[in-house]
């Protein structure tokens, strides 16, 4: 039975997962794959730190150069991490001809371009199931699940953190700071969360969805990039009173002025299917011209349910290389191809509007003036009873316009001397 | 650029759909895959129908052995359904070492095992992405997604048709009669509708899944089968009430004593995703040991979105032809191993029973004491109030017990004189 040789770069938490895998799975792979797999080698700067899975010593070294370089490596797994290192290890492997599987969506989404061009070049793969989704292969469905079809939009739940912050402010009542000490608590949460709450792991993750569906490099400064810190309890209890639920979504919609790629807390009608995804899962929404609307849902985090991605794409490398075969169509199709964006501020949207406007007759009168002027119309307003103080909380639903009519309605809003504090704006999603 | 001569057998609704795909998605197939597909021939019976596709009538031909035979094509797509002459022409085109797409899930449910034997004893793919779940990519994704994984369960909505009959008693309050009617009207079922509402088509579906998870043929007879017929609105609405909806589940189900296939009308708690899936859609859970859960969702049937399914396995079949490369891993991986299959009646649920029970003191008590004696013990029960005549019904909701011994029981119970009507039983599943 034929062997490949994987050297494994990283041996963190995902690194352990994988080799844990590979130990226990070793028979199911062989028999349903008709070939084996051998750990060569395995890269870490630690040495010493107890994985909880059983390797032989002699594999690790603190030499990652090394163990892509070496003839018994056949396939080399990157789960460093970040774009200092991994990058070069990479595109060494890639230049010597071995195919690279990697779970690295900041590097992916920063520099996919130049590691898919050298690929490319290369005639070489690189396989990244892991890098969005976790345990669910999203990226084999986009790239050959659905290869037919023209994508016409992808939205998706895709920090883990974020949903299990929302989830948790939503079912136990806990403020948004409370919320996140309990996902970090848990382990959900990094001790510097800005990474997940502030919408930027999910926005590199929309943008490798979005590079993948469009056969095109997407730079990440494409995506506009809204978190979820400091969400109020009010806007989630106002939102399920509603009907919705909010999510952080990432968004990746085609329409006439070409493809906008956004992050943005959401609100999500009830009975969407992504409005029940909760806690750590992630689900991902796909609308094709020929399959419809399709979803796929899982663990987008965790030791084991990364690893069985990244043990997929092994078995992708290992089925190629049995065949003699090096390579898959390129995810890039069209190279120099350049992808028609629309510009964030042109995306229309329909908004949830907070005022916290004064308690007096006719306000609110003002305030619909002024989002009229800028093309923006009502679809309803909700007006709790008025607390103790000189403000109430109004609530205004809008139809739909663009970013840039509410942003330049809002600043002069703002500046009324009618309203009490900034206004809180989320969108809201119908899926249409 | 390297063309991939197709040949088509049968051209009715999917057939027609796959035509029109090949027609739209050229520029876009070409791009992704690097290689182009060319119809050479279509075969099947009504040469005059018009499909509202436009194909040369030179390709059309009564004659599908031609079809196979015909040097011009590469691969064959066997659209034709049924047992009869489907399955010759599949193993002629095997035969002939032309790879197989197919969407034929009556014929891999009943003779999957000699097709995939003929598949391995040629080396040649057949590929059936479309037999299940239609646009969803469940097959990829059960197969190359999650190889890494062994399969504790799957949970799917397979058939749209009674999807569509369950949702619509749901929300229009309409009688099973009436439902069944409506889908017919809407063409999601046909006249003679017992393939799908008497569970057998959901049967195959659960089959082709539980074969490919435990890489073994596992034949049709082991399924446990029960439709949706006659179903009442009194036990949906009960269900409701309760905090479950209704749905028809192909379950497969990996325990201690071996592997159990059934299908069933299941109660399914509100908050889980699958009660969620409305109308025509389907949905699989898969509970992998690595990936955990995932789920998938989409168009179970439909011109298009069948059609993109028959596509990916084109492409996948494109891409093995264009390196050279004539086969994948088996299906069975173990030829020859047999799967442990847990009978049906050794299998453990719990049950909702709606009891039609005589409206006096004690009657309750006589029920609860065979239960009891067969080792079913009762969790709740809900009794309605008294309606006109000498019978109220009373609902019982079991802990978990096996199916023999509720047959058991119901046998004695349904013959005591307190008992105005055969019981109804439904499962209940928690999913854990």
């Amino acid at each position: 039975m034929k062997t490949i040789g994987i050297g494994l770069l990283g041996f963190g938490t995902v690194g352990a997962g994988v080799v844990e895998g590979l130990q226990r799975q070793d028979a199911t792979l062989a028999a349903r794959l008709g070939l084996g797999f051998a750990l060569r080698r395995i890269a870490d700067l630690d040495l010493e730190r107890d994985r909880g899975v059983a390797v032989d010593r002699s594999l690790l070294t603190r030499d990652a150069a090394a163990v892509v370089n070496d003839p018994a490596v056949d396939v080399v797994v990157e789960l460093i991490g970040g774009c200092g290192a991994a990058q070069q290890l990479i595109l060494q492997a890639l230049a010597l001809g071995k195919p690279v599987v990697t779970a690295n969506k900041a590097l992916l989404a920063a520099h996919g371009a130049e590691i898919f061009q050298a690929a490319e070049a290369r005639q070489t793969p690189v396989y990244f199931e892991a890098s969005v989704g976790g345990g669910i292969p999203i990226i084999k469905a986009l790239r050959e699940g659905l290869v037919a079809n023209n994508i016409r939009s992808i939205y998706g739940i895709l920090n883990g953190t974020c949903n299990y912050i929302l989830t948790r402010m939503e079912q136990e009542q806990a403020p948004f700071d409370a919320a996140l000490r309990a996902a970090q608590a848990a382990g959900y949460a990094e001790a510097e969360p800005s990474l997940d709450i502030d919408g930027h792991d999910t926005a590199h993750k929309a943008v490798i969805l979005a590079a993948l569906a469009y056969g095109c490099p997407v730079p990440l400064s494409a995506a506009s990039v809204e978190g979820i810190r400091g969400l109020a309890m009010e806007d989630l209890g106002n939102a399920l009173e509603m009907g919705y639920r909010i999510k952080l979504l990432g968004i990746v919609k085609l329409g006439p002025a070409g493809v906008g790629v956004r992050v943005q807390p959401t609100l999500v009608p009830r009975a969407h299917l992504l409005a029940a995804v909760s806690g750590v899962f992630n689900a991902i929404q796909v609308d094709g011209d020929l399959a419809g609307q399709t979803l796929y849902y899982g663990r987008g985090a965790g030791r084991t349910a990364t690893a069985s991605a990244v043990l997929s794409d092994l078995a992708d490398v290992a089925r190629d290389l049995a065949a003699g075969q090096r390579r898959m169509a390129p995810v890039h199709a069209a190279a120099g191809r350049t992808l028609q964006l629309q510009p964030a501020d042109d995306i229309a949207v329909r908004c949830y509007l907070r005022l916290t406007l004064l308690d007096k007759p006719g306000m609110l009168a003002r305030v619909a003036q002024v989002l009229g002027k800028h093309g923006i119309s009502i679809a309803s307003v909700m007006q709790k009873e008025a607390r103790a103080g000189q403000h109430v909380p109004v609530v205004i639903v809008t139809h739909q316009a663009a970013e840039h009519q509410f942003r330049s309605a809002l600043a002069l809003i703002d500046r009324m001397e009618i309203i009490g504090a900034p206004t809180v704006r989320l969108r809201i999603e119908d899926f249409e």
